[in-house]
């Protein structure tokens, strides 16, 4: 048999990146940590960072295991469904690990970073980026190794039919921490800043990351635990649900080569792992020390490395195919991830082109800060909400394309190319990752640097790699939403398929669309479009909630304590870092309830296709959400600090009051809310394909089901 | 032939309808009009409101005689629809007849409002409602006439097979008025608002409707202009598109006594009426004098009245059928009207509590205004987010119910059941409207008191009547949004219906449903999910922009002439009203565009299931920003004002100042975008119905379509 020599080749890229994260790990951990003072900082950061990290994972712990049992008896009732929660278990644990790593590199990188920066900016920029690459590699290579061993377990064992479905446990294993970590990081992150603004800077006036602010060091922890470890497991949980729905999507057509073509989508995130690895080497040895554009370059490269490497890899896969309609598919679906890779490139451009203080929309939110606070987040707003039309034309016109290029070549394989587009938008997220994390250690390098009094030439440069790293973040938050749009809706297609697989096997009538004249799929997709504007409201109103209980605390220190003020005294940080922490779990519980219960029950109530509609629903205003608040977030934050470059009359004016206020606004907007919206889509997909075998119970139950339409 | 006697009835009640409302006109003429300042600041309002309409109805007359022209070609591509054309102007023309009459009424009752609360509460209260309540007639009234008459004359003569679909040319030609009206008025009143506060209010300390305010005058005009005119002829839209869905829908079933069936929508609307009208006349003998109880409590009697004396009109309606199952069928589908008018009720209670300052929302938000400006905008904006939820599953609920309750009693009919309960909700439309123009009357009579000097015992009772307008305002928008919405999703079953029939008649296969798993289907539900959000963001960003011209405006007269300020000299009013009124119809270009041309557009690029799904994303998205929007809106407002009772420390504090920063981000959502949304679901679904001609046309050019997917 020849498949197990392609997933050899998985297994192996993804031991590889290990490895990588690993090296990286050692390499960054050997660096100068800078002096004392540097070191106590850093060292509360890291502290604040474990302690939220052991609380979190306590609960994820029992919420992991209670969902395993209901895994273990529902995914096919009547039987019990050990490979499924074992692969649950798996995926959950693999992604706490990455994440546990990823931060507590970044943690390290922090002071080293700042140190680096002595050095010169190259140097700071290697440190962090290097630190950041740490949780890149480990994602993409715990998903690997997860991934093609259970495939090749499930499949060589025969212990269920179809072994692309244990995946889908361990999809969903990754999508319950992603849920905590993404949520719960984004309403911690959000809630110490929030917090943090709102007594230092406006009622004391105190500059930003001042560490006699006691919410200082809640707020470096918040960015760690929300860009590296909350985003890493978003992306998780994305990257392997888009392979898993493009395995579950190989298995309903009737190719010669079926079993051969379900290892393609593995092997495709192979060798865009090979295309991140080669892109972070030449940066390395990339003579520039503008780190913009090392950042943006290396994205870029991989971007382009990848569609190369993945022509490659289609020239070595259809070494294994006989029938030359299938060779054609192969390649077809080779221009299908090319598409998904670069419609992921045009999307980040447009949440750029929305948010660059360079650009038209963030000049005029800067100009409307001098109208006052209500101007500014009108302006901000109605931009957000503008910013959604391109990249929905973008993922329309990928996904239009993606369908028609495949469905040419293979009838059926139309979806297969869609769910083949999200693999390739996902393909660098190795890239994608460490960008994402080279942030908060910029950021916190550059707190650090401040504290550790390394003079005003280090504080810039640190400021220099900051900036960039929130210039990436626009291009890595527009791939993201695209990506998990891609995904879901793949998910959605393979969703319906083994539902009629299931129906066909127990001779009921096939689904044979989701109707919308259907009036229970217009409820279902009436709900679905509802879900992610209720869920949004929730964490904001979770960090609103928190951010004030966080005002009171940091009061209560100014006033109980006057010393923390001059400066002789440092603050109870723990204290904050607590109440973040504790904040966030618990807001994080009905958020959580709503995304895995609501599918369940609309599932059971209306049936598969108004589930569908449901997810459907959720899927579409769920990119108008995420994109809209992301955006808005970063234009705001970017106008904010091009008044503060000292333009428009510059700091401390009501022009730039005003910016502040959109600032704050756009916080939990792009931070928690927005990127919150991907794991939410996600979360209810999994869980809608995992508990399937619930509404096809749920329906025969009730004859044609509870209530029944045209 | 029975037909015509029940015809009759309804045009017979139509012409009551307007005596009634020229009656009412006339009395509210023949109250005392005031002092000499309270005169003439009515005059200047009077005069600005003209102007505009002048403006408005020129470009309006423009726009309707080149649609009129399109619609004579493309409704039946190859012959001439002479009757569609007529019928559109004649809507087109009623429509603007009932928004002049209202509106000029509005305009003279203010100061009469003003002069009789020197009287009592009553007297103010008797004036303004019934000034308001021409608006209220004047509206049923020409759309009862106007659908009587045309269904009368197009069935007699035979010139249309189907004489229902020339009402939907009637319907095009009110929803063309509403779209320049609502929206354009929308943008009028807010520019005019938002402008003279950012300069008065925060910059000079003037207080609200300060006639020292160059935009005071434009601000009052605003008022009529989107609160008379603007809601007038939105509601008149959705009240004759509820219909004519309707009559389509009873069409398409094949029922013995199927020309029968077709009326009764109409008659259910008369019956409607009456039960508005006794509604008016308890009001009128009402001996308590709290304005609110007055003005819900006619709301709750007509709702019951309509209950009942629907009840009456199926029992008069069964006498002409023979069939027992079509008897049956009548009485399901009072069933069915009667669940419409109720969960309008529960629409509008839920954004009643969403709203109200005495309820938990409003109060925490106006506690987060203690926290600034950026926490008062979170709170405000999650609030409004959550209140989506309760509406959208009454709207669910209805649907359902409707459907269920006609279905089970004749196959086919549950579509039925769903218009005939948009047509229950829009029965007691003529209440609706006049609670509506009531609002803007008693706010101009609180400026016009104010001015007249006639002290501070009459100021408080208008002030009354006006907190009692806004606090039934919420409930005619939460009926206003959930009618719009039942509406078009009758007339999205229509358009699939009709489409079907002229399919058949060229011998096409027809449209099976619109299934999301196509992926042409999916990009429709895409585009349509995005359009209100574009949409509103438009008109946001349209009022910012005019607003600032305005700010430059009042700037510019109080530097160049301080004798403004002193108010020795009056301000150039006629200057700000000149530029609200260019400002809404230039930025009404834009918007317009898009609702009507995208439907076309998505029509012929991917067909009529597209369409369909297009129509029902906007539909639903369109659902949540509009309740979003208008309840935000209206939290934020009352925050202010609980506020500014002095709660909290009351007014000129920073509470209160972010308060304002909170009102003044709420006013175009609440008045501008919010309900503007209803329009362009409104105006978006009668251009598919009306321009069908061109798809099949479109479809049938490009073979299976330009792109043909599963």
């Amino acid at each position: 048999m020849e498949v197990p020599l392609l997933i050899i080749i998985a297994l192996i890229s993804g031991i590889l990146a290990i490895i990588l994260a690993l090296v990286f790990a050692k390499n960054v951990m050997k660096e100068d940590p800078g002096n004392e003072k540097m070191q106590e900082v850093s060292g509360y950061i890291e502290s604040g960072a474990k302690t939220f990290i052991a609380v979190q994972y306590k609960i994820l712990i029992l919420f992991v295991t209670g969902l395993s049992i209901v895994i273990l008896f529902a995914y096919n009732p009547g039987e019990f469904s050990w490979a499924h929660m074992i692969a649950y278990l798996i995926g959950a644990a693999g992604s706490m690990w990455a994440g546990w790593l990823g931060m507590l590199v970044g943690v390290k990188a922090n002071t080293r970073a700042a140190q680096a920066c002595t050095v010169g900016i190259k140097k700071g920029f290697n440190v962090s980026f290097f630190g950041g690459c740490v949780m890149g590699l480990a994602v993409v290579g715990v998903a690997l190794i997860g991934v093609s061993s259970i495939y090749w377990i499930a499949g060589t064992t025969n212990i269920v039919e179809n072994p692309a479905t244990v995946i889908l446990g361990f999809s969903f294993g990754a999508s319950s921490v992603a849920l905590f970590a993404k949520c719960g990081g984004g309403i911690f992150t959000k809630t110490a800043d929030v917090g943090a603004d709102l007594v230092g800077k406006a009622e004391y006036d105190l500059p930003e990351d001042d560490p006699r602010n006691p919410a200082s060091i809640a707020d470096n922890v918040g960015d760690n635990v929300g860009d590296i470890a909350g985003m890493g497991s978003d992306l998780f949980d994305s990257y392997v649900a888009s392979i898993v729905a493009a395995m579950l999507l190989t298995a309903m057509l009737s190719l010669t080569a079926n079993e051969t073509f379900a290892i393609l989508p593995i092997l495709l995130c192979s060798f865009g792992l090979f295309a991140s690895i080669i892109g972070i080497y030449v940066i390395k040895i990339w003579k520039t020390d503008v780190p913009s554009k090392l950042l943006n370059g290396g994205t870029y490269i991989a971007t382009v490395l990848f569609i190369g490497l993945a022509a490659l890899c289609i020239g070595l896969f259809t070494l294994f195919l006989t029938d030359s309609v299938e060779i054609n598919l192969a390649w077809r679906l080779w221009v299908c991830a090319t598409v998904g890779i670069l419609s992921g490139v045009v999307i980040g451009w447009t949440s750029d082109y929305f948010t660059r203080e360079d650009k038209k929309p963030t000049r005029n939110i800067a100009k409307a800060a001098q109208e006052g606070h209500a101007v500014t987040i009108l302006s901000g707003f109605s931009y957000g909400l503008l910013s959604v039309l391109p990249p929905a034309i973008g993922l329309v016109a990928a996904m239009a394309g993606a369908y028609w290029i495949a469905e040419d070549a293979f009838p059926g394989a139309g979806v297969l190319g869609v769910a083949i587009a999200a693999v390739g938008m996902l393909s660098i997220v190795a890239t994608i990752v460490s960008n994402d994390a080279y942030g908060p250690i910029c950021d916190n390098a550059r707190g650090i640097a401040e504290q550790g009094d390394l003079g005003d030439e280090v504080i810039r440069t640190a400021d220099k790699l900051d900036s960039a790293g929130n210039t990436a973040k626009a291009i890595t938050k527009g791939f993201a939403i695209g990506a998990a749009n891609l995904t879901v809706l793949a998910l959605l297609f393979s969703l319906i398929a083994d539902a009629n697989e299931r129906l066909f096997a127990l001779g009921e009538p096939l689904i044979a669309g989701i109707n919308l004249l259907n009036v229970g799929v217009l409820i279902g997709a009436f709900l679905g479009v509802v879900a992610p504007a209720i869920f949004s409201a929730l964490l904001v109103l979770a960090v609103q909630r928190n951010a004030g209980k966080m005002v009171i605390e940091i009061r209560r220190q100014f006033e109980e304590n006057p010393k923390i003020l001059t400066g002789e005294e440092p603050a109870d940080f723990n204290k904050c870092i607590d109440i973040a922490t504790k904040g966030s779990i618990r807001e994080l519980i009905f958020p959580s309830i709503i995304s895995i219960f609501l599918p369940i029950v609309i599932g059971i109530l209306f049936g598969i296709a108004a589930l569908g509609a449901f997810l459907a629903g959720a899927i579409l205003s769920g990119f108008v959400f995420a994109i809209f608040m992301s955006n808005s977030g970063g234009a705001w934050d970017n106008a904010k600090k091009w008044i503060e470059d000292g333009n428009l009359g510059g700091k401390g004016t009501e022009t730039h009051k005003a910016a502040i206020t959109g600032d704050t606004v756009g916080d939990p907007f792009k931070d928690t809310s927005g990127p919150s919206i991907n794991t939410l889509l996600v979360v209810m997909s999994l869980t809608a394909s995992l508990f399937i075998g619930l509404f096809l119970l749920g329906i025969f139950n009730f004859g044609a089901g509870l209530i029944t339409f045209v």
